[in-house]
């Protein structure tokens, strides 16, 4: 995929970094290409259920942003992000020690992106990995609205 | 909607105070019903993106924690819940200044149970609200795993 | 909830007439009304599985009518309607004799709808009836578009 | 992926054969894998909406059926299939001549499977082809239940 801004790498690197919620929950950036995002999170017990895993939601809110930030990296400079709807299909419980999602665009379109994630947890230094989640997120380019930008 | 388990008011709260998720988000329990249950979860710059709104995943955290305790209200004594899959319609930015999440369960089934969730946005004092997001989450009903249980 | 356009109920009923789908399938209008509509489809061996009840898709062909054009009539006169995304819940087995399909809208905005809908069977004279599904669709208004008008 | 049942692929059709649905609406059986199907499923007027694309209800019945098939090709003989939910994301208008749906199997549980799928248009003789949707679909095992079999 390409993007129609040529800087769309450090434009969702900024924007990222300016989401207090990834901060408090730890998660961060492994890479950014257009039309596809990974972020990583390591498990934490702050962040878990009453069975030791950690939440649905904080699976969720990783996924989410990475969907969100893959469609982010081909909408034009200048232009918002919003997550309409998402569903998340949970596969396996989410018992670290590290988790990897990713979001891949399924389609770009100029109002409406439909976009891709899965998250999947592994060891350090091991080629094995589980996947333990899936989502489709539908994500909204928003423009021309103030409380709404990159 | 009448439980199996005359406890299990008290088998929820004890059930949510150990998901230590709950805490760090600072989400509480506003009521707990037969097939109902209501959380609370006040705006937080800590779990905010990057238009200053209370970020997608925390809404869906919330929801999904309010969801899934609904059902597991009907469940016996004794069994685990599992969140499947959710869907989540984000349909206001969440501004705040609290939150309030409502899970009703729309089907108890053996195995599987379907619960319907809405997040409403409000003011204290105020009678207004505002419908911020919608969710569907289907549930399922664990047991004879010692990994999951209540 | 209030139509931008007087005459929705009239515009609603001529789309949903072009549809050639809905008279092969046999579902009818119940009412039109600003942000709800209500479809019938009556139980049809034609249109079952493999176990005798009414194909999921049936119903959701159903509930996504019911859905959009719910969305419809709160648009304005000369828009067009598409369904971006639905989720649909299937309850319990659709067995007839008739199905009675409703959609709701839930958040009606200028680009995007959410509209709930709820699939109900029952028998003609009985006041009893069963919930077999319900639905959340995320529906589109579009205009300036030659192929996708009312 | 494996099938515990030889006799898998023979199996599925004998279900598939059985499903009136399918014929009313023309789909047919393209393959037959453990853990993947595909359907085909010709444009035909009777079946569009109101710009003459195919409904989306259509759609979602012929991915549906290659989901819930692809998850019954890997149970054990004598399991019967249900849907407990799917959403669907519409991508761009189904305008035929041919739509390729198929499903594939994400997870393989012992009672939830879950199972993504895609359609796909595209004219004889052409390498070319769109994808117009995507499933996301949450297949149940039902053993021992008279009214649910293969």
């Amino acid at each position: 995929m390409i993007s129609p801004d040529a800087d769309f790498k450090q434009r969702t690197l900024d924007s990222f970094a300016k989401q207090p919620a990834m901060a408090t929950l730890g998660v961060t950036v492994e890479s950014v290409e257009a039309g596809r995002v990974v972020l990583a999170l390591a498990h934490c017990a702050d962040l878990t259920q009453q069975h030791g895993f950690l939440h649905a939601g904080m699976v969720a809110t990783a996924l989410d942003s990475a969907c969100g930030y893959a469609a982010f990296t081909l909408m034009p400079a200048g232009a918002g992000v919003l997550t309409i709807e998402f569903k998340i299909n949970l596969l396996a419980p989410a018992r670290g020690p590290l988790l990897r999602c990713e979001g891949v665009v399924t389609k770009a379109g100029r109002t409406i992106s439909v976009v891709d994630g899965q998250a999947y947890q592994f060891a350090p230094g091991s080629s094995e990995r589980k996947l333990v989640a899936t989502m489709t997120a539908t994500i909204m380019t928003v423009t021309g609205r103030d409380d709404v930008r990159h």
